[in-house]
């Protein structure tokens, strides 16, 4: 098999953890190239990438993604690297021909959603939105169940990013994080495609459907000080600092066809992991925070003030309604973090890019998911005024056939 | 003990039922007289209420409010009766220095709260919201806690009123339902008390608090027609009419403190009853839809990612945490419908009229509360702008003290 040679930017612990753990054992990727701005992570890399392939076969490293891309040796980058790169280090390798994975985060501007549009139709460069989470088991079986029509005609979902981040924070001088910065000084949905994507893919987005115009409202900013003066080894400095980011951020977004989605982030505040899922329709719902798969047909007679009984009942349903691809995938071994999620996506870019074929998850959709970021800047800043969209598309979307 | 003469305005089937299962059964209170403006309503009030009381003694009935407020033998009237009515009918007792109890739902404009609260001022006649839920066991342990200290600084709450009617509505015309005109015409947050009075309470909105500013957006309406569609019994005419209310409401709700809120509105879709209560604070949450309790001091050392074990914790910490209301209640054996709800909120209108105490749930409280109706109606119809609270109080909410 015909390996794609591959250059992993970004080496913090998403993208050393991907490297490490996913992207060395894959049978048809071999790791060209290695790139940070830190020399210690470069040199990690490089050492992980030679105790990997056998000793002499050290990858090129350099601290300048330009670099990098100009190599011939480079088919394909994998982008991990902090938020603020992602667009640069895109749009210069899809000038080159080399074929983009760029991993999730939100957009910084509108303007940088319309210039990866434009490097796109120039370049044709393909590039795919490495979102893991349009890979979830439960995901998938959902969309799975949509598509098949059992919840009917969706009405509303929701979802978020509900994930306890103040260690990651409050520690980010120590762990070199974007987080911290974009926290102290930017007050927006900051992480939205996780669960905006898989809601995308379930609404058609971009295929007979768009998203329209969005409402997004911050609370107050208190739960890192509270965290930070509570935790004695955390950087006291940041007791009192003033982080523009408020702790829960509710966005509502409305769509073309009508549906309506709440969206949250909620990530400074102590929480168990939830990514919020809930799918609404005319038939039935599914709700992540138990589990709990109601379908109408399923449900009659039973009492619907009290179904406690049904929660978790997401597994009985996961038999039959299983996706194609994870049915697959649990005969053929889950790889990668994220319960196999990441192992799905990096699988499918990189046989997306051996193949020539086109990806699942393209430059359209990424810009309208990572819109989200400063369009809910914009609402924010403006007391919850409604934003609209752009249309990224240019209205292809109204008759786009799915290619899912 | 000197019993308070009442008046029961409104005899559909939550009028009835309050009447037949609580009213009737309460020994600080004697029904005087009953009103609908339905005939055979009214008769069978009368009949159960003579039954209760034994033979002769049938209280007053009408068909015109005016009638029953203008007796010498009306203290205090329930108003019970279809949304429309709630305020005139208030109004006009307040007028005549009758107390008035007055049902949930929410208001049709801002005015009509401003009159409620002049009637107030000029009058001083009592006043109390019957919202039940302000005394459900779970609400009362949440605010219980809240009081404690034990989530911390709150930052972020949601609730809703997640009910299927889509029986009720549909069979609107069958039975006599306000509901059916509504939802044909109006489209907006209509029934925001249940959660938002808890939720309000909570947050000290009117005493230290108050909510400034909302932003609602409806989906679409596709619900009651799939509905009508798939039950032959029901009105067909209504298969394909056209309902202006959106199934799913979303509203958030900005506060003078910086804490956000987000209500749902959920009544014509299939789905278990939730009123979704979600309270977030700097050292923890609480979530209605699997129970759980979430204190960072007592989840130290688990699975963040996991804690299905956590399900329907709420029990244990009821044992600790119920408040002295519902301790004394569970000793004093439970009464009337909704878990007991109903039992408590009504006995505090009762003895709060007969002592002259004041009440817990007020005119200033129940206008920022309805007034989420029409003020959502405003911000869904501009597509979701931010649309400001009057302060009802007239900035007494700076310093008002809890008088709950």
């Amino acid at each position: 098999m015909e390996k794609v040679k591959l250059a992993v930017v970004g080496l913090g612990s998403r993208g050393y953890g991907i490297l490490r753990d996913l992207v060395l054992n894959m049978d048809n990727a071999v790791v060209t190239a290695v790139c940070d701005l830190y020399e210690d992570r470069v040199i990690r890399a490089a050492e992980c990438v030679e105790k990997a392939y056998g000793e002499g076969n050290r990858p090129f490293t350099s601290s300048d993604y330009k670099e990098v891309l100009d190599r011939d040796d480079v088919e394909a980058v994998l982008i991990l690297s902090a938020w603020e790169s992602h667009f640069p280090v895109a749009i210069y390798a899809m000038e080159r021909g080399i074929a983009v994975g760029m991993e999730v985060g939100g957009a910084y501007s509108v303007d940088d959603c319309w210039k990866l549009v434009h490097t796109y139709e120039k370049t044709k460069t393909p590039f795919m939105f490495l979102e893991n989470c349009c890979y979830g088991e439960t995901e998938m079986m959902i969309m799975n169940m949509v598509k098949k029509g059992l919840f009917g005609e969706i009405v509303h979902c929701e979802g978020g990013y509900r994930h306890d981040l103040r260690d990651e924070i409050a520690f980010g001088k120590e762990h070199r994080h974007y987080r911290l910065r974009n926290y102290l000084t930017r007050n927006c949905e900051n992480y939205p495609t996780h669960e905006l994507g898989p809601i995308a893919q379930i609404l058609d987005i971009n295929r007979g459907n768009r998203f329209l115009s969005l409402v997004s409202v911050a609370s107050k900013a208190v739960g890192l000080n509270a965290y930070v003066s509570d935790t004695p080894s955390a950087d006291q400095s940041l007791a009192k600092a003033s982080f523009a980011q408020g702790d829960v951020v509710t966005t509502i977004i409305k769509c073309a066809r009508g549906e309506t989605i709440t969206l949250n982030l909620d990530t400074t505040l102590p929480r168990a992991y939830s990514r919020g899922f809930t799918v609404q329709g005319t038939k039935g719902m599914y709700q992540e925070d138990n589990r709990m798969v109601f379908l109408e047909k399923d449900m009659a007679g039973k009492d619907h003030f009290n179904v406690r009984s049904e929660w978790n009942n997401e597994k009985e349903y996961l038999k039959e309604y299983s996706h194609p691809v994870w049915v697959e995938y649990h005969k053929n071994g889950i790889r990668g973090g994220h319960g196999g999620m990441d192992g799905l996506v990096y699988d499918k870019f990189i046989e997306c890019v051996r193949k020539k074929e086109p990806m699942p998850i393209d430059v359209y959709d990424a810009v309208a998911w990572m819109a989200v970021t400063p369009l809910s800047e914009q609402s924010i800043s403006m007391g919850g005024a409604p934003v609209c969209f752009p249309d990224f598309t240019n209205g292809a979307w109204c008759d786009r056939k799915s290619d899912l």
